[in-house]
């Protein structure tokens, strides 16, 4: 696997299990700078008026401490969300137990939280736990793989990311699966960089980043409690131009990728791109319109084309598009036009060609509106009977 | 089964294979005025940007006609949605084929159809088997049996209702199964009646009836092409009291949730009650976030009362609900309050009685607000293993 959250200079992480999963698998993560000293931070939260207390801790902190902080923890199999003041209080103690194991205070310290709503955080043993989570931590490889491991619920693999830039790196980690839908995509992510930038641009650059990437993903259109995304920036290389902002979207981007590819139950990643709109705007709400669609992901589970159902949904979405005016690609071959199947139908052949297209891993859905030249891409999945089975019990 | 649209006096229907459907399946209805003259009417149609040709055809001639018309003809097996300027004029052709068997002028007709999307409608063999659809028509119970029959595609049973007023009655029939979300539910109805109403107070008491029950339904979240609830009344009873709306309502009450109880692959209902809401915008808007939820429809799959996922989307409606105000019920049992587990938990014994409480094929999901006294509801289905195998493929 592609080396991560250590590989730009300055930071360490590590990853342990500290008592919150049953079997001890892997339940903790850590990442922070590498000397312990606060490094420059920025971060994205779930947007919702229910969130879960590692979030409203995370919220406090950062605007605290200046947007400067030494690390972040994170856990899985908890979501530590509606559990209330308690739940609150045990972040809190767990940053605390942070702050004396890496120096500095507690509210130095952010915490992003995933894995189940509703139930009382089991803090006594994640304490009690907590110092095999503080001997983990290195700067090597290992270490940073380790942490993408234990951030993972329902995940079938850990998900990294690096880009290097002239003189700067980027590095990242996060965890999917499912209640992945905008706004934001619900998941966890630590994005670390050595470049040398100021808190307020690798907040904007963040800002931006998800914004076309983690924001424009959806699994089951379910938008969570928990969601968290956090960059760290150590400046011990150089201030960077432009492509910085292009490294931290890259990031994002393949870590966003990932996530889909690594559905709860899903099989097979959907490129819905909506082309020729009035505006971003129109081009954005269609383009979710057509990727939240469970008849659209149905179709995507069996590797069916059935694009009445893409231009149903286009008309759903209420932005007055003519369907007359729309064309429809799977996989590059036009099957809609004018609002009627594309030149009447299939040859034996051409079906053929299609039904071998659809059978890939990851199918490019392109619908042109037919009415201006602004564009926009989501990434879906199929919804599979995996899902089913994995979202039909609280655990 | 009820008696449904014949038992108003002054109608008659029924139900053919005309050539729609492979393997002879009935495919076909007709319901229209017992004498053949026109009767007052009013429709709701499915709103959409991407309207099939019978939407088309059936908006036009209603305005056309004065609200006056001679009957509907139903067809199943393919929707004619997405068929373009062709798929219009099958529309018409079979109007007048329609008019050629019943009397009047294609105009004096209405027609509404469900199926596949996208797919040439068959109008030749249509048009050659339309004398069975003719020749199946009569006043008797068996008739309207037949038509009820005849619109199904996925459903599992024929869908029918009926009320008895002072001196006038209401029938319905219906089909659903699949693609049934507001605005408005999708779905073909007709509603008959033999109560003497003008065309405004038809329409009016249609509109207010299709609002608080079809438009309150929910299996996939997706929104059709095709959408149609015809309303005839032939004038026969009585001038009705106010119990007329009331009546036309409760016929739409019956139908919404047979609709919800055959949904394809589902299993159960949930009715997801939303109080205690600031105004009933506000409590529907959350009754749909929580009834659209894949989450919420896999815990219903699984009969498990996961709290913590309603409370998730009650915060992701953004409507500035406190979770800490928040109470939810499971069928009677309150499962959280104050944003937390009621209780703390608990005991073998309570744990027993929910789940079997939970195993009923209707389950009562309550959310109170606390900020108000507003209330609104609207019934889910789950999603099963069913529904991911019917809509995998488009045929």
């Amino acid at each position: 696997m592609a080396v991560s959250v250590t590989a730009p200079a300055g930071f360490r992480a590590g990853g342990a299990w500290i008592g919150i999963k049953a079997g001890g698998a892997l339940d903790a993560a850590f990442v922070g700078s590498a000397d312990g000293e606060p490094v420059v931070a920025a971060a994205v939260f779930a947007t919702t008026d229910s969130p879960a207390a590692p979030i409203e801790v995370s919220r406090a902190h950062l605007a605290g401490s200046g947007r400067r902080v030494r690390g972040v923890v994170l856990t899985s199999g908890n979501a530590n969300a509606a559990t209330g003041e308690a739940g609150r209080a045990a972040a809190r103690r767990l940053l605390e137990a942070a702050a004396h194991a890496f120096g500095g205070r507690a509210e130095d310290y952010l915490i992003a939280q995933t894995g189940l709503i509703g139930i009382s955080f089991p803090i006594d043993a994640a304490l009690a736990g907590f110092g095999a989570l503080t001997a983990s931590v290195g700067v090597d490889e290992r270490s940073a793989e380790t942490a993408a491991r234990a951030i993972m619920t329902t995940d079938t693999h850990p998900k990294t990311a690096l880009v290097e830039g002239d003189g700067f790196r980027v590095g990242g980690l996060a965890k999917g699966a499912a209640m992945i839908a905008p706004q934001m995509a619900t998941m966890l992510a630590v994005i670390t960089t050595d470049a040398a930038v100021e808190a307020e641009r690798l907040d904007a650059a963040l800002r931006a980043a998800v914004e076309t990437t983690f924001n424009r993903i959806t699994i089951d259109g379910c938008s969570s409690t928990n969601d968290t995304v956090v960059a760290l920036a150590s400046g011990r290389g150089r201030s960077p131009g432009e492509e910085f902002e292009e490294a931290v979207r890259e990031v994002c981007a393949q870590l966003a990728h990932q996530i889909v590819a690594d559905a709860e139950g899903g099989s097979r990643v959907g490129v819905v791109r909506v082309l020729e709109a009035r505006d971003e705007d129109e081009a954005l709400l269609i383009a979710r319109q057509i990727a939240n669609s469970l008849l659209v992901k149905a179709s995507l589970l069996g590797g069916d084309p059935y694009w009445g159902r893409v231009l149903a949904e286009v008309g759903a979405a209420r932005r007055g598009v003519d369907p007359s005016g729309v064309r429809i690609w799977y996989q590059g071959m036009l099957v809609a036009e004018g609002g009627l199947e594309a030149r009447g139908g299939w040859s034996a052949n051409e079906h053929e060609e299609l039904t071998r297209r659809m059978a890939q891993p990851e199918v490019d859905l392109a619908v042109a509106l037919g009415r201006g030249s602004a564009s926009a891409t989501v990434l879906t999945s199929d919804i599979g009977h995996g899902y089913l089975e994995e979202n039909r019990r609280t655990s």
